[in-house]
């Protein structure tokens, strides 16, 4: 019915598990955090305290247990995939974080699951439901600025992770460009062709471990449109999220937010504090504002707002890019 | 034991009744809403269900639950003193919303009994725990703006009440302005003289209702700086509220809060959305930072940061601009 | 004829007399600077050689030179009443600085000569030419901001004057405050009524020779309209000079003006320079467009666009100002 | 004698002809305009009238004016190349304005020319004495944003010109970008390597005239940082010249330029007037300063600021980005 809370099993119970659990529990009309599983059983039960929960000892018990209708999947990379494939297999609807994997034929066998169970599939991809990126859409989807032309998007880390996470991340295209990706795509379409270019400036450590920490990138975009990303993984002044859509009739430029709206002068300078400097606090809001999208299409029976296929075509550009930093060349998106 | 949760009792489940609920028993690390009473059975049992608290069927009955060790008062004004006495007398700590009284003999009783009964009280004056006026504030006090000489303080609804409201309000000095005054006092100090212009230019039936629906009030404080507050009960574009505080050092200015920071330049203009435009939305964070901060001076033992003296300061202001404005001469705060 | 350039004598080669005559002689269409007259001849003389213009030994024979069918009065104040009244006479058409006098009875007696002799005059209150304030009347005057209601009026200087000037310059109301008093009447219209808030906050000095160097004037306007004018002759950060207009439809706010549109973000702050320093380089453009305003006016036969009467009022507004001040009550125009 | 004004011929009174001649006649202390010459001989002595300077019949008479000592070239771009060699040949010094020409062998003979005969040559990239690309380049000099590490530059026309003269143009890149080329070179230094997109997106008669009106091109700097350039022939809020200079220290960002600083709030958005629309107008102050910079390097015997090996560079990138564009690959400079 309806009118019945849609009861929830959360998958991972470390930092987004938690930020992802507190949501379900405490602000998604429509939801109920039923019970909560991770490898750290402690760390489960800790957040199943705080936020009135069970615990499961195992992803299998918390698929079988009778109240659960949706997965939320907040566990480590590797097992994104296979959490997909066992939840699918039990019928449960999934809400899964980004990405569904790095590999390509797996995530292929994981959406096969999903498509074969007849399950629904949302990916995380949380910055689609921040307000400035929402409004940047609105204004090209209502025709605001016309036919979408050029696409900027810059996207900064305060502080890369790290290096031995940078080890094991798959690379910055898949770790941290993976969302500009979506970005680009969320707001321009499809993307058919990537140049890439980048540099170690900020880490050798970085460049030691085989990665670049300094990016940019440019889309070619099916409509005809040209895109730029721009990362870096340290901007000192803080995260640094913007993004220009120009188009024939205009531009939609977001700018990044900021913990209070105070200017001081002096006989210095004009100034105001810097922007949000973790991601948490930036897309806080974003965090909870998928979930609710999430719970809201399974109720209403709507189509995912971010589907399976939305979650593995970042990780196809990802791969163009890489081959084209490789070989410095473009690379179209059907030779991956 | 500083490691248990304070206990807390609500009084009134209406509009704010509701946002200090959910606050209470959801973001407030150290709480717990114990239980709830409103004269209005019904929203307090809805309330209660939401929120997996108790009713209680009287004030009285809340004030003798066991496990409520302190209440926070969110019913209708004139209940406000009679609640504050009954909560002193029955040795329960107090979160009350302003105003305390808008009669001095009134607001002098309750305190009183406070001050006999021993117990501690904080008045809300949600606006002081706004990130914008904190920064502001923080500028003053870190000596950033040098002495303070100039305050220019905008405050502005984006609709009046209805005059129904209005007849009952007490006026826009005690129903609007007040908290204005109390942004003065937060940040420049205690006002010594006032003087009030007004005028009635939103809505006739305010004026024929006895009242004003704009005013520019004049302060003089105490440390010799002037401050000028500057009502509206309508601005078109929204909730108007900024502030600027002028020093001998420099100046520190905040502006109004947007849902998101979107710019769109097209053939007409390079616009953004409006402020934010109803009043819970603007201030919802700090509604949530003045309960943190009440129920960890409690569980502290530090000062109330918003004292009964605090709350009936204002008042005096409020009396004392309508005296200017009826009189249209400066009135000094002795007079009243 | 239209198509001959207007002959103009200077009076005065002093700082303001240096803008204004390298304005004629090269950036008003239709103008021809004559000839320059200054107390100081070496000084007219300098100017005169820079500017390919002929000097005059003395006020009168620039009067009778042949050519000069317009004069500009750059000289100290004390004189623009006399040399009014002497153009006036000479049947010259007239543009001077402002004020025309500080005493009341010296401007009647000049604007009697200036009527009598059927002679143009304009006052130089630059301000009204300046971009941002032009485009905040053009918001009031087309309807943009619907009725006006409240106007607040920033001015704030980077640095008060030696005290030996303003020891002779009237006090701030008549020599600072009567631009922004001016401003009030071009934005909003006449103002009936002032109250008057000052203080000794930037230099004792200035206190010891009689003045104040901080001040609030709340104004009633006929309209109905409230306003404020916010003065400091200090702001470290720079020559501050806002304007907000706020109406019944809408708002229209100045911001100050830079010399770059650069913003620097560092781990420190996001910040840009201060706002320009000095009135000179602040208002350089407005003092072009005001003689071009001049000579076309005068070209075309049309009115002249700030009148005799417009050099008059804000000397009363500032005498009502001075009296509210001493006396600590609102004062009505019609009281001096 | 360093006392003595320098003085100057002008080639060309055309549109940018009569703002250097106005400029130099007018606001470069120590320049005298000595004489005009233009194929259009009405032209030439309009504006010579204008400005109380002589015409010349030719360029060669222009050359052998015994007042002459510099040379400024606005004629057409076709011309400048053998006016470079005229006036170096009869040992004057020149300003020519940008490009030097489009065949590389031609501006190397030209540069030759200027060389062998020890005259001084500077090249009128005027953007680089804008205020707003100064202050950046400041940052980056003083080391405020410490290493460079990403370049963004945007650069959008009002409107495109005709198809015209789009055809005669040279093509986007050596019309257009070569500015965003030389703006680059300005902030970061050398260019090795760039990678262009491009696509018809304004105006289809652009695509058949055999050009692009929309390109995006990634640019490799000598000293390991990446740069990307964003251009298209019409944005239609306005003349878009923006840059973005990010380091490892921080970032400076420049905004576009305003005709006022109001901001007009109502109740459908809080939005201002669109950018400075022409870049007569956005960059007037720029060619004032660059003519300054000039006259003052040649009388203190400074180095050009600008200089023909700078002139050269933009062009060699311009031709690298158009066959990146057609070959659909990154092009090394030295391919060129």
């Amino acid at each position: 019915m309806a009118s019945e809370k849609l009861g929830i099993g959360l998958i991972g119970a470390g930092r987004i598990g938690k930020v992802h659990g507190e949501t379900i529990a405490r602000r998604v009309p429509g939801a109920r955090l039923v019970t909560i599983c991770d490898v750290n059983a402690a760390a489960a039960q800790a957040l199943a305290d705080e936020l009135g929960a069970e615990v499961s000892p195992s992803v299998e018990a918390l698929l079988q247990h009778p109240e659960v209708q949706a997965v939320v999947i907040c566990s480590s990379t590797d097992t994104h995939a296979p959490f997909i494939k066992l939840a699918a297999a039990a019928g449960k609807d999934i809400f899964c974080e980004k990405p569904i994997a790095t590999d390509l034929a797996v995530i292929d066998a994981a959406l096969q699951a999903v498509e074969q169970a007849g399950v629904k599939l949302m990916i995380g991809f949380n910055r689609r439901f921040d307000s400035n990126y929402a409004r940047v859409k609105q204004a090209i989807v209502s025709g605001e600025i016309g036919t979408p032309q050029l696409l900027h998007i810059i996207s900064r880390d305060p502080g890369p992770p790290p290096v031995a996470y940078i080890k094991v991340s798959g690379g910055i295209f898949l770790d941290m460009t993976i969302h500009d990706f979506d970005m680009a795509r969320f707001l321009f379409g499809d993307v058919t062709e990537v140049y890439a270019v980048g540099a170690v400036m900020v880490d050798p450590g970085i460049g030691e471990a085989g990665d670049i920490d300094t990016a940019v990138i440019t889309l070619k975009f099916a409509n005809g449109a040209i895109g730029t990303i721009d990362n870096s993984r340290k901007a000192v002044y803080g995260y640094d999220q913007r993004v220009e859509a120009f188009g024939s009739a205009g531009a939609a430029a977001s700018e990044n937010n900021y913990s209070d709206a105070v200017t001081i002068s002096t006989g210095d300078s004009v100034r105001r504090g810097l922007p949000l400097n973790f991601f948490m606090e930036r897309y806080l809001a974003a965090y909870q504002t998928e979930l609710v999208a999430f719970v809201s299409a399974l109720r209403d029976g709507t189509p995912m707002p971010v589907t399976g296929a939305d979650g593995r075509a970042p990780v196809v550009i990802a791969k163009a890019a890489l081959k084209s930093l490789r070989e410095n060349r473009p690379v179209k998106l059907s030779e991956i």
